[in-house]
This record gives C-alpha cells, structure tokens and sequence, in this order.
C-alpha cells in the first residue's frame, strides 16, 4: 500500500494557521488506500528564540529522511534580518539542493489583478535554487565604521546552470505553446551572465521544438505588467527569479495564492512546498490570512510525489473555488480550507 | 552672459532622433542671453565596428570639460551583449562618479498606464550609480567548459551609501511628503543589506521630519503595481535600481516618459542626462519613437545646472502636450519634438 511521510514546517505568524489547511485539503484529496504520516518540526523564531538554533543537524538529517516537507513561512520582526533565513529557509534548501524552484503563475478568473484589461496570464517561472547572490559569499569588512566595505558574490556554475536550464526546457517541451524565456541582465554582469546565455542557446539545441527568447531582467518587468501573456516558461537565476515571482504574484491575484515548489529533481533529497508569501506578522492569528496559496503548494508536492490526478483536483477546486468567491464577503482562513477540503473530497 | 558647453552623445538606434529633439526644445526654452555650444560625439556601435574603440581617454578627457553630457541611447544587437554597457555607458557613469542615479516617476494625465484604476503616482527613485554589482569585479574560471564558475561581486561601500543615502535624504526633505524608502534585500544579503540599512538608519537621525521605511526589494514590486501612490523617494542600489526604474517606467507611461540624471553632486565631473530607455534598433530611424523621455531629461539637465524656471517649464509643458495627446494619433520622434519646442518658447 503506498504511504507519505511528510516532514511539516509551519514556521512562523500565518505559517501555523495556512499550514493547517494545507493538511486538510491533503488529508481530504488523498485516496483512502495512501498512508499519509507527518511529523511536524519546531522550527522558527519562536525556536530561535528559546534555544538560538535555527537548523540544528540532528533536524536536518531526521527531515532527509521524509518524502517531502511542508513549510509554512519563515521569518519574524523579532529576529535580525536574515538570521531565519539564512539560517533555516535557505539552509534547507541548499542541503537539500533544491536546484529547481518552480513558481507557476496563472491569473484565475474571478481574482483580482492591479493590471487593467485583464490579460491571458499562465506562465511558470523555474528559479534557480542553489547558487547567484544567494549563495552566503561575500562578507564585509571594517563592519560599521566609515571604511567598510560590504561585498556579496554572485557564484554561478556550468554544473549549476545547465541542469536547471534542462529541467526548464523539459518543462517548457511538455506544454502546448513550448516557449522558453531566459531571463538575466548579461549586458552588465558579463561573467555570470553570458555563461547562462552561453548554455541555454547550448542545451536549446536538444530541443528543436522549444522556442526561445531572452530578455534582460529589467526589462521583463515590464513585459510582465505591459504584455504577461507573452511568457509561458521563464528560467532565470536565484535573485532575478526571487523578485519576478513576487512580482508575478503580484499581477495574478496576489502573493495569497502563489505556490512554490523546492525540488531536487534527482530524489536525493526531500523536496519542499511553500507558498510565495512571508510570514505575514501584522494578520497573525487572526484568520486572515489566505491559505490558498498553501494548499496549490500542496498540490505541487502531490504532482512531485505521483499524484498528479490529485493535483489536478486541487486545482481545478481552487479554480472552481476562486470562480465563485466573493470579495464583499471574505471568509476566515479556516472557512476557505473547509471549502476547499470539502470540495476535493466529492 | 550665462553659457552652456553641452556634450552630445547620440549613440545608437533611435539616440539620434531623440537627441536631436531634445536639443531642439533645449535651444528653444533657454533665455536670449545663455549661450549654448554643443560638442556631437560619436560614441556607440558604429565607432566601435569602425576602430574597435569604446571610449577612448582623449575622449573621456575631452568630455571632462564640458557642463553636463547629454545621451541618447547605447546598444546594438551587432555589437556583444556588454561591450558597449561596459565599455562606455557604465565606463562614464563610473569615471564621472556618477554616484546618484536619478529617476523620477510620475503618472502624467491622458497617459497609457498598465495598472486598473489609475493610481496616483509620483515618486523619485535614487538609484546608486557606481557600485554594487554593477563594479565589473567577478570573473570566470575554466570558461566555456562544463567546469566554469562565474563570479559577480557586489561591492559596496560605507563612503559610496552613506554619500547616496543622504542626498536622497535631502530630495525626501525637500518634498512636501517628506517620505523616504529603503529598498534592498537585507534578509539573503546581510553583508551589503545591513550595511545599507545601518547607515540608512544613521544618516536618518539627522531628518527627524523624514519618514522611513524599509522594504525587500521583491516586495517592492508587488507595491509598484499594488499600491504605487506609496511611494515618495525611493533609495536602493544599482542593480535592484535598475529594475525598479523599468518597473516604474512601465507602470507611468511607459519607458518612452522616464527621464534620469545621472548625477555627480560635488561638480568634479559633469553629471549626464539619458532616458531610461535603450537604442531600440527594431523601430530606429522610422520617426516612431517618442523624445518625450529624452525632452524630461533635458529638464533634469537644466535643473541640475541651476535653470529651475526653464526645467519646469518643460515639465509642464510636456503635462500639457501629453494630456491633448490623441493615442489614435499618432505623431512622429519630430512632430513631438516641434510641438514641444514651440510651446516651451512662448
Ligand atoms: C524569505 C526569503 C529568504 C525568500 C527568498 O528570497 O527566496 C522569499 O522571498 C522567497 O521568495 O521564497
Ligand atoms: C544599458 C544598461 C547598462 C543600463 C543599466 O543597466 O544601468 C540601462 O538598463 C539603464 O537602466 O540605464
């Protein structure tokens, strides 16, 4: 009989409260044959705060050995910029290499768009995961005194790059418009720059069908708000990808409904499912927050594990969900994934 | 008697047309009694297929005399991506410390606009100008082979914020709303992120009447095109400069509306005045781009050298001619540049 064993990181503010939705809707679609075990791990400001760990290894290793990981978000006001996530978020996602993170957008009806005339937006950004400004390289020097100097490297390998450029032409084959979009700014970062542009035309050539483009990234925002139905897939570096998918979110309905998926496609390591959107502090615990955004990243680590018809009913519900939803009349984080669960179940 | 010893550097694809209207507006808005000389340099593509050369030292020493330089454009697809960026568009930003990257925003009435609703938009982003990842240092190691490591450094310094930091400071003061934002990245670069943000906070003491507020750079997307109207001045480094600025452009108009100044406050060198836009060869020489950015620039040149009459006299001007601008309409690069140069003068 077939079982998964998920690791479940809610993390910090709307982490706890999205997460719990995200488990029903999970509970509610899987097929009664699936064992679904989860351990759900403390981690977080709150951690942080009573014992000063982030990530202890003893955690690391025992979260290697799920099939995958749910995480709700991470970071808290209380805690120095960058310590939860240098510590914590980004931490598990380079021990777990996740080279390939997928951020798909697509604008459902009924959701509300800054972006006049309402355009035909479904594309998937295919962020790299592991390397670029990311990476925890630099340091700085004569730290607060009128000297320093601060630096942040950008490290970028062939190794790095050429397997996610190949995950995003596979992706890219696989959907029905098969166009592929590379996104960096090779006009000014040169090094990094022209050996991404160098191995996408490179790789391109396995795939005949795939058509190609590249933009730099300044001026793919403004495609993204002048002409989004441009794009289908788009694969771009570690930061370019962070500040896109934020902006994608933002053109298609919000950051409350943005999914991601942490993958290390070669099955090595748990991959992980986390919405877009932070921690939220100011709407803690009050039922604000929207879990949807949590329950389509459920629906991509159903899609990761095998259970792509289960994904499919996640999405179509949420569509179906989102069609029907009316903005006078919110409903609590509680009620949206009580409808949710409810729904995928018949 | 007042003069003016302009350089003009037209560069590439429509650099020309654009400058030329520029120029155009320039004579007819200056006072019977300023004399301007203007010194055409021809910089771009075409010398560089010519005699290989960028920006020569006799030239970049020529250039050091005059009052300010205005640019048209620069880039050629003929040309390798970065020879030309690097090789004389960032070379004068760097060489003229140029350390304060000026780009205003507004939403003129009767303009295109992306965004439902027409938000009220009206903000100046401070882009830093000779740092950051934009320095060149970085290299590539083993190039071309499945080995290669490509490094870009960001290089900050306390000197080079602190500097850019306090002049956007002094432009949020000056300003009736007196609001200034930080953007940057601080919780994944906590070398440069914190170094901004301490300083920022520092420098800050000295403007208690200045309101602050830090965001991470991809949230600062989502409010572009969410809330815009949020904004007053805006400080950030180079590259998450470079991208909000297109962002900004794309959100207002339009990239052919963004003017920018680069500026050296000290006056050691003279600051250089371009719009946002590139050379865009795909529409170059046909009479269809729109000089209005260039004409906005031109203000911003003459405000920079103490002209503050005539530099809003264009700005109204241009609030004027685009709130009759007919979309159905059309008018050509000359057209616009007539139209504008005859109202300015009377
Ligand atoms: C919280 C932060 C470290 C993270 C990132 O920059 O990747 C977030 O913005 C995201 O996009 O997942
Ligand atoms: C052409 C390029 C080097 C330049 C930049 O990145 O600064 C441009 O995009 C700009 O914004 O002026």
């Amino acid at each position: 009989s077939r079982s998964i064993n998920l690791a479940v990181v809610p993390g910090d503010g709307i982490g706890q409260e999205v997460v719990a939705q995200g488990l029903k809707v999970l509970r509610s679609v899987l097929p009664q044959d699936v064992k679904l075990e989860t351990k759900e791990y403390d981690l977080g400001a709150q951690r942080w705060h009573r014992t000063g760990e982030t990530l202890p290894d003893a955690e690391l290793e025992s979260l290697k050995g799920h099939d995958a990981i749910l995480l709700g978000a991470i970071g808290d006001p209380s805690v120095p910029s960058g310590v939860l996530e240098r510590g914590l978020l980004l931490k598990l996602r380079f021990a777990f290499d996740h080279y390939v993170n997928l951020r798909p957008s697509k604008l459902f009806p009924n959701t509300a768009t800054p972006l006049a005339g309402r355009p035909d937006i479904d594309f998937v950004v295919v962020r790299e995961g592991t390397e670029g400004p990311y990476t925890g390289n630099g340091g700085s020097l004569r730290t607060g005194t009128p000297a320093e100097v601060a630096t942040e490297v950008s490290v970028n390998t062939a190794y790095g790059v050429e397997r996610v450029v190949r995950d995003a032409y596979e992706r890219a084959n696989a959907r029905p418009r098969k166009k592929l979009t590379l996104v960096h700014k090779n006009n000014v970062l040169v090094y990094a720059g022209h050996m991404w542009k160098n191995i996408f035309d490179k790789v391109g050539e396995e795939y005949p069908e795939v058509t190609t483009d590249y933009l730099h990234v300044d001026a793919a925002t403004i495609f993204f708000v002048t002409q989004p139905e441009r794009f289908d897939v788009i694969v771009t570096d570690n930061l370019f990808g962070d500040i896109l998918t934020d902006l994608a979110a933002a053109v298609t309905g919000g950051i409350g409904l943005a999914a991601s998926g942490n993958i290390n496609p070669t099955g090595e390591f748990p991959s992980m499912f986390e919405p877009v959107h932070g921690s939220a502090p100011d709407i803690a615990g009050q039922g604000k927050a929207d879990p949807t955004a949590t329950i389509l990243s459920v629906a991509l680590l159903l899609r990761h594990l095998g259970y792509e018809a289960e994904a499919v009913r996640i999405e179509e519900t949420v569509a179906a969900d989102l069609a029907e939803r009316d903005a006078s009349a919110p409903r609590t984080t509680d009620e949206i994934g009580d409808a949710l669960a409810v729904r995928v179940a018949s």
